[in-house]
């Protein structure tokens, strides 16, 4: 067996000095951005002085001298921050109720498994040792639950304040050039992303070791409890996707269908009634909603390898360096994250339009180069040259260097995901140009190839987490997916800064048209938005990929956990399992999308009302009332997040309950199989509509005029096609990677009180 | 143990009895429908003497004495006959030269197995007797694959023939009023539903009696190899489906994107030149293509039964009785499929257009009601109280009356599977109704509803095919799924029959329309038409809910014959196989919508041309050419369906050479998870977005009439969602069930092979 080169101790210090030095570079971006000046106190000082260099600038300044500008750009962004500021607390305390109410339910189906016994109890995989009681272990898991869901809501909350503190700054910028303008907006998705990725790794350091005050040496139960933490974090990215989906796309659909379609106008104008709540749901959908969920990805992924781990040799040896290579990992990653982010920011300089989305892929690139490098040398100096892990019973030697396979697979794949999904979603590529052409007979075909184009997109992105699947999987069982999942979101600081790039841009680009600034600070802002969409679906492509692995993984952690030796499918009981959880997405997106189109035509109607009854508003002097419209999204996303959020949070209890873990094997990988093609082709239709639209409009090549210009019938054909598109990729898709993965560690969770009181209704009849 | 109570000689007469009387019966039928002329010469004699009694009539008689309206329609009766007739001839070109190199694989691999011996070997299932050589096999397999694919061809073109023989006497007798209409369609639909249903068993019944000639006692090899009827049959529907699918698209949505939206003439107009391309259309892929789909479903689930019973008490004691169980419920379907029919034609007439819906309906209720005291007979009578079934190695002992739930589930899980569709795509309801209204925000709305109510409708589907999976496979393993399979599909002729009368309908409405008959003879069509599109979707989802279950007892079988014990999801292999499986049906549809899409665009392009170059086709002075058309329909449907149906032919071989057979289990049931859900949401999407136009063209409420009328923006936009549902719902979905099917029977064909030298990609490394 042997042991790794780095002690316990330096373990100790290394991951909460890797946190740091993330929340450190994080606070250092966000010194930069803070430089660029909006507060209308200092409209009086000239905008150039505003602390960078300007002598850099190749491009014209436009419009830099303009006071009122920059006071416009200050009210509209503290329009939309309160905005948000103000969804989130009521969103926080309709889930706050719920979270309190489920953390009342942990506690009390863990307590009754050993009928709230304050014993010790033999250890489910030695039983000559002696494991704390199930009560403590219910009170455990039930904390870091709680531990969890309160980091995923300052995660989003965080993520918001630092996009609606970014946006105005980016529009400013922009008036300096394309370049200035990026690098504001690339610093500011920065800051969120080392913030969170550095957060969640001290958070869960932190809650291990406190627990282990109390654990000593029963790792098994220390971890099992640890593994709350990854539910609590996913339960609240939920909520956050669907209500921040429903709310933005509320608003999104509602704006453009009155304001486009109807009066005319172009998107962001301030006659508007809907757009500041449009504006507002980018932050508290796209930033804060995703910024839940990567999150809870990331919490699951090392819970899902720890709880693994905790009965594998370095459990069993109490190996703390083999035992924290999950976070180890992470560690690295934050590093490796924090050189690639000088690439964009300090390396390079974007000089023109064009130049922005190969600087968005080189990100992805160096990262996974990088980190296949950095994880080689946490492989070698924190595993030992060979360790045992627990498969379904038996046991397996793994070498570290097949483990670094595992971790490494992982990567790739997510970058092949990545550019199979800027293939399909970009406009620089024939499948969204044939998507925009076929614009030309309407709607219609639009919408066909629209589908047909989300549909191929899903097979290259199986194929590969399928041979992740089976690499890692033949290599270390259930542990190499695990860490496949973690070596997927092991570039995750710069997965989020990207993700987080794309809805600040287009916030920008928002405040430029509310603040009347000229065209061409318009058209910088679109560029910036432009290559943002293709980011946003290849975050998307990422946050599938590994939702995918991480559920594998977490489902075999729950089999394991539950006592099942196999998952027969040709048994009535697993496959009755499978054929209804493959029709769970097709549920949840039903009502996820009939809640974004109810909530759309509420909206509709305000608009149309206040377009009808203010007099002057079409003139442009009047100002609408934009917070009927927040309440609006507000209201109608509280209420509509409930229902589709409980389907998903009681299915794996009630089937658990009643129909017992095989039933529930087979609706978790049922889900997973089926859910992930549904949220990959939502995604990349979506995202291939809004850019088939964007496509005509920028008219960049002459088989783009000819269908455009704005106004024309193929570009109305092409708005259609991305209204649609708007639930599909920022609502229903995204939110079923949070379902199979919240459904696969809730059973995890809870899966001793199933293996013990569940399948009631099998046991009646 | 005990016997039954029928002996062997009097099945051996039942059955093909049950089979003549169904093709009299239908040859009935086909003499009624027959005595309304329509042939040109005959047209001075006056119309109302055409051998009907017609003092019944309580409507007012329309245009009943204008001869050229006779004349024009025997005119293009002809000319959609023609062109039918002359795509099917190419098809069937085509599809000859696959089927007859797939004979060859079929021969070279099972024959490969043994080396090509004509050495008895011992019996898979008992190793003390000897069964036939592999050769022989082999060559027995392929004439059974031949053979369904020749009946298949033959159910078909059939269908079609009837369907073109009635299209134009339907619109004839419309002049009489709706119910006369109704009668004459309904006919023709059971004469297609009968012969199909009839003829099926009747050359199933054929082959056992011949191969039984050389098997002799062999049953086991003796069934084995009447599988490949079943992979026949489907191998021919898929093609069917699919090309003739694409056919009807690309013409359905090529006439109606110049037609009606260009050029603003109503559809099936005879200035459109896609006019007649589109009517031949509805011939070959609505009714060729289902009518070989569905003999598909029947044979496969008859060959399902038969190879699981071949291995029972019933295949091991030789009781022929016992075997003949399926075939025996299958006669009886006919005989209470027959006097359902009456119901329709005889015991009750229709007056009035609200009539025609629940006269439908009516059908489907009592046909399950009198087939569930039919089952209840059959097991009575012809099972032995009890006996035993093999079950994945070990033995279980069935009793009669659990083989009759099993039936009956399937049967009532079908009717189930119909209300739920119905409820879910008329107009009568709520959710079509809200698709309509949100056609008032517009087309992006329209679709955003319409998908979502797609997606819903799965739910109660897939609980009803779940619980009958519990349930029969609880009381007989496989068996039992096989007969529950066979339950749903035992009233296949009255299923056929209302099937058919959509398709013949809808072109009666076109030939009304193109022989410029008065508005009142089209609203009566368009009355029968709609009723038609939602028996459509009944019967569609009647198909995939069978096609769930046949493929599972055929997954099943595979699995029993590739010596597979368990199929364990925590596997690599088999999980691999399980999430690429699920990628199948969207990388299927993908293929099929964009063939859709192109040969649609193609299809635009001729019919625009012809607009702009042909002087006086818009005034109607000057004939549109309709060969041109219909030669574009068949050139791409010919060249787009290769590939799709490539994807499914070859998969299965290429995953179990290559993988072996626990990957391919896993394929299967990923594929039968994931379709099934496509393939109903797909087809109910469609039904849904085409009767929520024909509900705001009707204006038959207060509320439709706010939507309406035709030409008013929501119809616009409604009319967008019918053409975007046209792929989904008779191209993309309907071709799902055969992908889940063809690939479990294939499977199953070629198990011994695979289980030989199967998995060369794992032997390798």
């Amino acid at each position: 067996m042997g042991a790794a080169i780095v002690s316990a101790l330096l373990t100790e210090i290394l991951i909460p000095v890797a946190a740091v030095i993330g929340i450190a570079f994080a606070l250092l971006q966000w010194t930069f951005v803070s430089k660029v000046k909006v507060s209308p106190e200092r409209h009086g000082v000239p905008n150039n002085k505003n602390g960078l260099d300007d002598r850099l600038l190749a491009e014209e300044e436009d419009g830099l001298n303009d006071h009122n500008v920059a006071v416009k750009c200050a009210e509209i962004q503290n329009a939309i921050s309160e905005g948000a500021t103000s969804f989130l607390f009521t969103e926080y305390q309709y889930v706050g109720i719920f979270m309190v109410a489920f953390a009342i339910l942990i506690f009390l189906f863990l307590g009754s498994v050993e009928g709230f016994s304050t014993k010790e109890q033999p250890c489910t995989y030695s039983k000559d040792k002696a494991c704390k009681p199930a009560l403590f272990n219910a009170i455990f898991s039930t904390v870091a639950f709680l531990l969890g869901a309160i980091t995923s809501v300052v995660s989003g909350f965080l993520g918001m304040k630092i996009a609606t503190y970014a946006n105005a700054r980016t529009t400013l910028e922009a008036r300096k050039g394309v370049g200035k303008a990026f690098i504001t907006a690339f610093r500011s998705g920065a800051v969120m992303g080392f913030l969170l990725a550095a957060n969640g790794l001290l958070v869960l350091y932190i809650a291990i070791n406190l627990f282990k005050l109390y654990y000593g040496d029963d790792w098994e139960g220390l971890f099992e409890a640890i593994t709350g933490y990854g539910l609590g974090g996913s339960s609240m990215a939920l909520f956050g996707r669907v209500g921040g989906g429903i709310y933005t796309k509320a608003a999104d659909v509602g704006a453009d269908l009155v304001g486009k379609v109807e009066r005319n106008i172009p998107e962001d104008d301030p006659r508007n009634p809907a757009v500041i709540a449009d504006n507002v749901g980018d932050n508290v959908g796209d930033i804060a909603g995703m910024g839940s969920d990567l999150f809870g990805s990331y919490a699951e992924s090392s819970c899902a390898a720890l709880v693994v781990a905790s009965i594998s040799s370095f459990g069993v040896n109490h190996d703390l360096t083999g035992m924290c290579y999950p976070l180890l990992v992470s560690s690295m990653g934050i590093i490796v994250c924090l050189i690639t982010t000088l690439f964009a920011t300090d390396f390079f300089e974007i000089k023109a339009v064009k130049e922005i989305e190969p600087a968005l892929k080189r990100q992805l690139i160096i990262s996974t180069a990088l980190m296949t490098i950095g994880i080689a040398i946490v492989s070698w100096l924190a595993l030992p040259p060979s360790f045992t892990i627990f498969n379904f019973g038996a046991q397996k030697e793994v070498k570290n260097w097949e483990l670094f396979f595992c971790v490494a697979i992982g990567l790739w794949a997510g970058l092949v995901i990545g550019f199979v999904t800027e293939y399909f979603t970009s406009n620089a590529y024939s499948p969204v140009q044939d998507v925009a052409d076929s614009c030309r007979t309407g709607a219609a075909t639009n919408v066909i190839f629209g589908l047909a184009l989300g549909y191929k997109s899903v097979i290259i992105p199986i194929f590969a987490i399928a041979v992740s699947i089976f690499v890692s999987f033949s290599l270390a069982a259930m542990y190499g997916i695990a860490v496949a999942a973690l070596g997927m979101l092991s570039t995750i600081a710069t997965g989020l800064a990207i993700d987080a790039y794309g809805p600040i841009s287009d916030n920008a680009g928002g405040i430029a048209e509310m603040a009347g600034m000229s065209h061409k600070i318009r058209e910088r802002t679109d560029a910036l938005d432009a290559a943002g969409n293709t980011t946003a679906a290849i975050g998307k492509g990422f946050a599938i990929g590994s939702a995918a692995l991480v559920s594998l993984a977490l489902f075999g952690a729950f089999v394991s956990r539950a006592a099942i030796s196999k998952v027969d499918v040709l048994t009535p009981k697993v496959f009755i399992g499978l054929i209804v959880g493959a029709m769970l997405p097709y549920w949840f997106s039903a009502m996820t999308m009939k809640s974004v189109g109810s909530a759309a035509l509420k909206m509709v109607e305000e608009v149309r009302r206040q377009f009808n009854s203010i007099p002057g508003l079409m003139e442009g002097t009047t100002k609408p009332d934009y917070a009927t419209c927040v309440k609006i999204s507000t209201d109608a996303s509280i209420k509509e997040m409930i229902p589709p959020g409980a389907l998903v949070m009681l299915t794996p209890l009630i089937v658990g309950t009643f129909f017992g873990v095989e039933t529930l094997s087979g609706v978790l990988a049922g889900a997973l199989v089926s859910g992930v093609q549904i949220a990959i082709s939502a995604s990349n239709t979506g995202g291939a509509w809004d850019n088939a639209k964007k496509y005509i409009e920028a008219g960049a090549s002459e088989h783009a005029r000819t269908l455009g210009p704005k106004g024309s019938d193929p570009h109305k054909a092409a708005v259609i096609g991305d209204t649609i598109g708007d639930p599909l990729k920022d609502t229903s898709g995204p939110s079923l990677n949070i379902l199979i993965k919240l459904m696969a560690v809730e059973s995890l969770v809870f899966a001793p009180f199933f293996a013990t009181h569940g399948g009631l209704l099998f046991k009646i009849f």
